[in-house]
């Protein structure tokens, strides 16, 4: 090791290598928090040079890198455990270029992801991508794992809003992929195939934005809806007529457990098992207003509120927000997928009776983008049950789950990405070519297998 | 010969078979028309069984297959000239399903594009790709050259819009990517690599599109501007405060030959050497007409009409539609390239600099979608040169071009692909490196080379 550090200090400053354990803990896990940090050093490059730089090192030193961002992934992506090298890009974290014409940002990859939007916010602009945990998220992670979040039904994911990359591939060659072009057919997309790739593939060094106007106010409505049919009906008027920019679900426990530690009271006086939080613009107030009634009528609502206020948007919004929080405490069993919109209703139904039969002492709280076909399962420990056990039994929770998903031809991570988390069950969203020929193109990017090794696939 | 045609007939019908001369030219060509057509033969399957088993058939038997939708292609991406096998897809034209929920279509891949737009006319949505051959391409051919058109401004290009790819790979396996799923994380995103591929990693079996909302009707401007600088501001002075869904640039030399065969009359009275047509929201009018006038008052614009009806509206949008035509007779030089938006004024100075130096006796048109940063550049044969002698000269034009593109950072071909005619020039837009990872993936997916060989790259 110690030849390997003389060769590292020829590239890198003392203060951009750490071995200090606190360091190797912090930097060697994600938000998942499942697997035992343990890298055997953190660096932290500051320019292009310095990654390209690293990877050549790693590559002559025989080395393992893993790239680091905000490490808020929830599937053990950025964890290294294994003795690797993390690559942190903390220090990368300048705004390098804004382009007025072109509504663009050019950043390095440790930008903070709120820090983007209050960039294009001084710019009177919008940057699309928001999420819980924006605030400590870095660009360049959200990038490599195509991050989703609570506007995708609008804007889609991050990848519509990338216009160029510039990646270290494994064997250390620098591509300019994109290159803040709108239009481009020269070649292969390239620049695609490293979106999504979680660090696999390359270690981004820079990332295009494209940034768009500020939306409206919004207008935010809390329906309670009868059921999983009525729920589709509801999400058909409404998505056909409005400009949605959100279409949230969540079920009565989430909002008994939100409840427990909110202030704010329920402002719904129909109960029911089934919650929509649903976000227009403003200016098309009054005709939501008006498919609400025609909602009310056909029996698709059983009840509503409409925020008159920013803080009265923001008051519904803390009954989705804040269900994740809410039931930290019970230890929840997670799980994040998705299959087409307009199978959601199947596919509850069918894990719901399931899960009750296998599980019937289980509390199931699901909630979810359900306008993007998205659903987050959690399972909360039953208060008196080990952990161990608790956990064993949710483990076969996996194949049941993956097994609907795959008759509904869904994806087992719908925004989470794989890492080490889900990778024993790529095969239930991926056909065993498509892994063979997704494993080919990792050989092709990264011969030696030195970026991020074992994340997806082994 | 005859034992591969034994075999043929084992999986296709005769009448899905022809190495009739006609047909052999007619599908061997596309509109490019610069490659000798020389087909051996052309298949019509009509399934996706039939496609598996043609790319079996062609693998055993040494064959290559060219794929071939629409021909409207200007890249000679779907010329066969060297006896290949033509695969072409016009009896797969059934639309499979219509998803009212999801607002998705799921077509075969030979289904012409205008079908598209009309079915989603049909059920009050919106097909959003347009371009002027959309009555003779087909949708699988648009995919697989990443189709662009005049709408991408606001709707992004075709690749935005694809939720689903069914395609067959040069091994022979069926993959199903997207699936229809709005948010996947499972692996890396192949289905982003087959769009824009020019069929030379699989054969597209089936497609589902994401369809939109119907568009408010059209406001259309059309303006003189002074001159470039002018030009970029005026861009940014409507981009920044409209629902732009058009930003046109044409230049004077355009306008004279469109109204050697118009009967519609220019209708600005201040001529200049750029005119600008914009298309945004009706309901925008008011804000528009407030904007013009300040450009006016800033110089940004010379001189601008608004149509007043959808009359109107296409008769200031048959004076950019009709220079294609309009220009045909004089046996353009055409090339479609692209920069970043930005970059457009210095491009365009420092072309037509060198173009006035190098070529003072040609006729150089310009024009383009400049809201995408793609240009058409058209250079007008002089009536008295002769033909051959003016192609070569024109040769030298490419190099020239392409150069300064190069020093831009730009595109060879912003939305016409590679095909066979800029294969040359690839390295202009791609790096070395970016060369010998297209080359890798293609052997993955094709690793014999039967699936259009010799387009993109060789």
């Amino acid at each position: 090791m110690s030849y390997k550090i003389e060769q590292l200090k020829q590239i890198l400053k003392t203060d951009q290598m750490s071995i200090e354990p606190n360091a190797l803990k912090t930097y060697g896990n994600d938000w998942l928090e499942l697997y035992k940090p343990s890298p055997s050093m953190v660096l932290f490059p500051e320019s292009r040079q310095n990654v390209e730089d690293i990877i050549k090192w790693a590559t002559e030193c025989n080395l393992s890198l893993v790239p680091s961002g905000g490490r808020t992934g929830l599937s053990g992506a950025a964890a290294a455990q294994d003795k690797e090298v993390v690559v942190a890009f903390e220090r990368m974290n300048q705004i390098l270029e804004f382009n007025e014409i072109e509504q663009s940002l050019t950043v390095q990859p440790g930008v903070i992801t709120k820090n983007i939007q209050g960039w294009a916010e001084e710019k009177s602009l919008y940057f699309p991508l928001s999420f819980a945990s924006e605030g400590s998220s870095q660009i360049g992670g959200n990038v490599s794992t195509n991050a989703g979040g609570v506007h995708v039904i609008r804007y889609g994911s991050l990848r519509k809003w990338v216009l160029g990359l510039e990646v270290v591939t494994g064997t250390g060659n620098t591509l300019s992929l994109g290159r803040g072009l709108i239009k481009n057919t020269a070649g292969y997309d390239l620049m695609n195939l490293f979106i999504g790739s979680e660090g696999t593939l390359g270690l981004i060094t820079e990332i295009t934005l494209q940034l768009t106007k500020k939306p409206e106010l919004p207008c935010v409505f809390l329906f309670s809806v009868p059921d999983l049919s009525a729920l589709m009906n509801l999400y058909h008027l409404f998505k056909s007529k409005l400009p949605l920019r959100a279409f949230e679900m969540f079920t009565s426990l989430a909002v008994e457990h939100v409840q427990k530690n909110s202030t704010v009271s329920f402002p719904l006086k129909e109960k029911s098992s089934y919650y929509v939080l649903t976000e227009t613009d403003q200016s098309t107030q009054e005709e939501a207003l008006s498919l609400f009634e025609s909602a009310l009528e056909k029996g698709y609502v059983l009840d509503g509120v409409i925020s008159e206020s920013s803080r009265q948007a923001m008051e519904l919004w803390s009954f989705r927000e804040n269900i994740s929080e809410a039931l930290s405490p019970h230890f929840p069993y997670k799980n994040d997928v998705s299959v087409r919109i307009s199978l959601l209703p199947d596919f509850l139904s069918e894990m719901n009776q399931i899960l009750n039969r296998e599980y019937p002492h289980f509390e199931v709280v699901w909630f979810g983008h359900v306008g993007d076909g998205n659903l987050h399962i959690n399972i909360l420990k039953p208060e008196k049950m080990e952990k161990e056990f608790f956990l064993k039994k949710c483990e076969k929770v996996n194949d049941i789950l993956f097994s609907v998903i795959k008759k509904y031809k869904g994806s087992i991570s719908a925004e989470h990405g794989v890492g080490l988390l889900k990778k024993p069950y790529l095969h239930y969203s991926c056909s065993k070519e498509e892994l063979i020929y997704m494993k080919a193109i990792k050989k092709i990017f990264d011969p030696k297998g030195i970026l991020n090794p074992g994340k997806i696939f082994n």
